[in-house]
């Protein structure tokens, strides 16, 4: 009969020993298909071990398809069928070099990247609201809620939020949350449909565009003049879905006057399949005067669709965005979509709620304001005092986390940028946001703030000197 | 000259209340297109208040383009070119009725929806640990790292884990974090193409094939027999893409012995577009023997993505699932989608790094089981003391959260979910899992007792028996 040793089983159970033991035989073939194995009781007994540690052993063994049970019968190897697959056991992995994923280069300064102030977020304030939702009443929704549209407590509040500072008036039924824009981008092109063209602005948000052809959708990338998307640039691309920053446009800073924008809603009406992506980004972060209203407020006919972040506002790493869809697709959203299960956890969800109910956001924003609006004004006065004043013109400077810096030089943009790196700083040009070759504005950089530390900039501002001068 | 009561303006600032009067005089065709207002001193002094408030009331009407400049001569009313528009001020809102979504209906008794017991999860702890996440020296990653693949600490503890539990040696560069399986399922698309077949099991978990068809991709529902999909009929299909879930099948509860795992492994190698994506969304929960290996690690040829979540796992409400990429698709990835921000918050990426690295998961999952097998055994006995006892078989009790329970009866599934919701008990059988219409095997309910209260049992299968027997 069968025999196997138990010494030195080292921490593997009895059973185990024994699984893995019958197990490389057959894979051996030192026992072959159709053999039958010794009865349990009598196997036991020969190995001087317990029926349940055989019984076990045996499961193991018909769970994963090496052996099968016939009632009344006993236990049989099963022909593993091997034909024309790998050899058994497995040869070792075949040597794929280990991953070295390449390091991210860093700067002293950046000028491009989305950043956040360390010690900005109230850490304190956010690690006692969740301790509050979980000893709450509510322990069991927070366990199992996965609704498509986001938990209403957060709908709710978002839409307070809107209210208040946006003055939009909306249903929280319309509002659509989930782990980023760039997940909701894809959640529209589910809703509104892969067949039609998208069209985005030029210059833009780069990644926008990348996004919509991962997705597999036409994208159009509109010129654009001082106002906006040209329309008539757009009505000749024959794109049904526009999606814009009217608020304010990334990276020049133009703010949509509203003749453009009852062109663009007059556009959208026209069209049955015609829908409006109006990408709020960075409304929060306007530094003087009232917000601009929106796009969507101002919509009478249900062409709108909103789209705003707390990954901008809270901080990057948190992924919670939102869309306020039109009441018509509401109804689409939840009868097409409405088995996804939502992609914010509910600890989070219910945390931001009271955050914003309890008017935390608001001095969060308020307190980042303050400190960009420090920053920004910093390095306007550094710049104003360095050698580069009288050579530059800035301007856009009020609204989001940039503002522009035109440079009156001969060199190019990329010779200057080059320059700027060997300073280790990290700079960014409004030219390299155009997809289409023809009037790429050359000589203007896009100043992104918002990464540095203010005790840096005198120095930012001398090194940014010595690369544009050269 | 222009002139405007600033009596009771209410909590609106003085400049607020301007730039509103002459908005409105705008839209209102009070003041037309082209014609001067007065100059800010002049006006200020006229209206009794300070140059600062005209200043301020128009560059927000300058901003939101109902005002323009012109330099040294003063501002200028736009034309608003509203040809075809809708007209102004917006008339009320179309009466869109109020969004009412359907209630969703709840049950006494749940045996479909996957659930998790109240007082479950270890809510302290985890507070606990977002606490010295938030308190730790990483807060300046906390707040920035946005990684497309999941952060460094959060992969490392899934690769520990998967070695531990799963036996598994993988890199953790090899691990993709995600918003969720489906977040996922819709990035594997992206990463291995819109154009190619994906191949699902038929009977299997209908979202799946949802998703991919949401997802505009070809989706083939292959028939089964006893030991999973059927390789002839996947051959015929066509497809590039397997999508499979070997371990443990969802729902007759399969566990494909390694034959057939060998056979699509063989199937897999001979062409260079195919894939197999192993779904292992339960592994955690088998409740007896040991876990099946899995796919994945008997994988010499890079040809399997491994997909696994904890939201079943942790509970619903989490959203964090992971996929394990061979090492060439790694490469593909970072450099096709690399430029995605993740889904996942980092502080929660952070705080299941510890939760798993300090073996608070593992007790959970004991915990867990223990409380999934307790509710099994219980039931159990209670079918078997019921009037049902003799005319029912039960199997594959062992594995996931649900077993089957085949039923003697002539009355057809739909007669007796019907009866079931009557006693208010919600109830599944496999023949609602198929797509085609052959093979589809009546009878036999698929009960899912995650979601019960022990305490409910004894009258839960009363009403059961009352529902089958009619």
């Amino acid at each position: 009969m069968l025999t196997y040793s138990f010494e030195n089983i080292d921490s593997e159970s009895m059973y185990e020993h024994l699984y893995r033991c019958i197990k490389q035989d057959i894979l051996q073939e030192k026992l072959r298909a159709g053999e039958k194995l010794p009865s349990k009781r009598a196997f036991a007994k020969n190995l001087g071990v317990s029926t349940i540690t055989v019984e076990s052993a045996y499961a193991q063994l018909v769970a994963e398809g090496f052996l099968y049970a016939l009632p009344k019968r006993g236990y049989y190897v099963c022909d593993l069928e091997r034909k024309e697959t790998a050899p058994l056991p497995p040869p070792p992995k075949p040597q794929t070099p280990a991953i070295q994923p390449a390091p991210k280069r860093t700067y002293w300064a950046d000028f491009v990247g989305s950043s956040v102030a360390r010690d900005m977020f109230p850490f304190s304030v956010w690690v006692k609201l969740l301790r509050d939702v979980t000893a709450g009443e509510d322990e069991a929704t927070l366990l199992t809620d996965t609704s498509a549209g986001g938990i209403q407590q957060l709908r709710q509040a978002i839409s307070d939020h809107l209210y208040q500072f946006r003055g939009m008036s909306i249903d929280p039924e319309q509002i659509v949350v989930g782990a980023g824009t760039e997940y909701l981008y894809s959640v529209l092109i589910q809703l509104l449909g892969r067949q039609w063209g998208y069209a985005v602005e030029d210059p833009g948000y780069l990644r926008l565009s990348k996004i919509y052809e991962k997705n597999d959708v036409a994208t159009y990338h509109i010129p654009m003049d001082e106002h906006g998307i040209i329309p008539e640039k757009l009505e000749e691309s024959g794109a049904e879905i526009l999606h814009i920053t009217p608020s304010h446009h990334f990276p020049t800073g133009i703010v949509m006057p509203v003749s453009r924008r009852y062109e663009f809603l007059s556009w959208a009406s026209k069209g049955e399949n015609r829908y409006i992506i109006e990408d709020d980004y960075d409304c929060e972060f306007r530094l003087a005067g009232r917000p601009i209203p929106t796009l969507q407020s101002i919509d009478v006919m249900e062409k709108v669709i909103y789209i705003n972040t707390f990954s901008k506002s809270l901080a990057p790493a948190f992924r919670i965005s939102y869309l306020v869809l039109p009441k018509h697709l509401v109804t689409r959203f939840y009868d097409t979509l409405g088995f996804y299960s939502g992609t914010v956890s509910c600890l989070e969800q219910m945390t931001l709620a009271r955050f914003l109910s309890e008017g935390y956001f608001e001095k969060h924003i308020n307190r980042m304001r303050n400190h960009y609006r420090a920053l920004r004004d910093k390095l306007l006065a550094e710049l104003r005092q360095s050698p580069l004043a009288g050579k530059v013109r800035i301007s856009e400077e009020n609204a989001g986390l940039h503002f522009l810096l035109e440079l009156d030089t001969q060199r190019s943009d990329e010779e200057i940028r080059a320059a700027a790196e060997r300073e280790d700083l990290r700079l960014s040009f409004v030219s390299q946001y155009y997809v289409s070759d023809q009037n790429r504005r050359p000589h203007v950089l896009v100043m992104n703030y918002s990464g540095l530390e203010e005790r840096q900039i005198p120095e930012a501002v001398a090194r940014l000197c010595r690369a544009v001068e050269g």
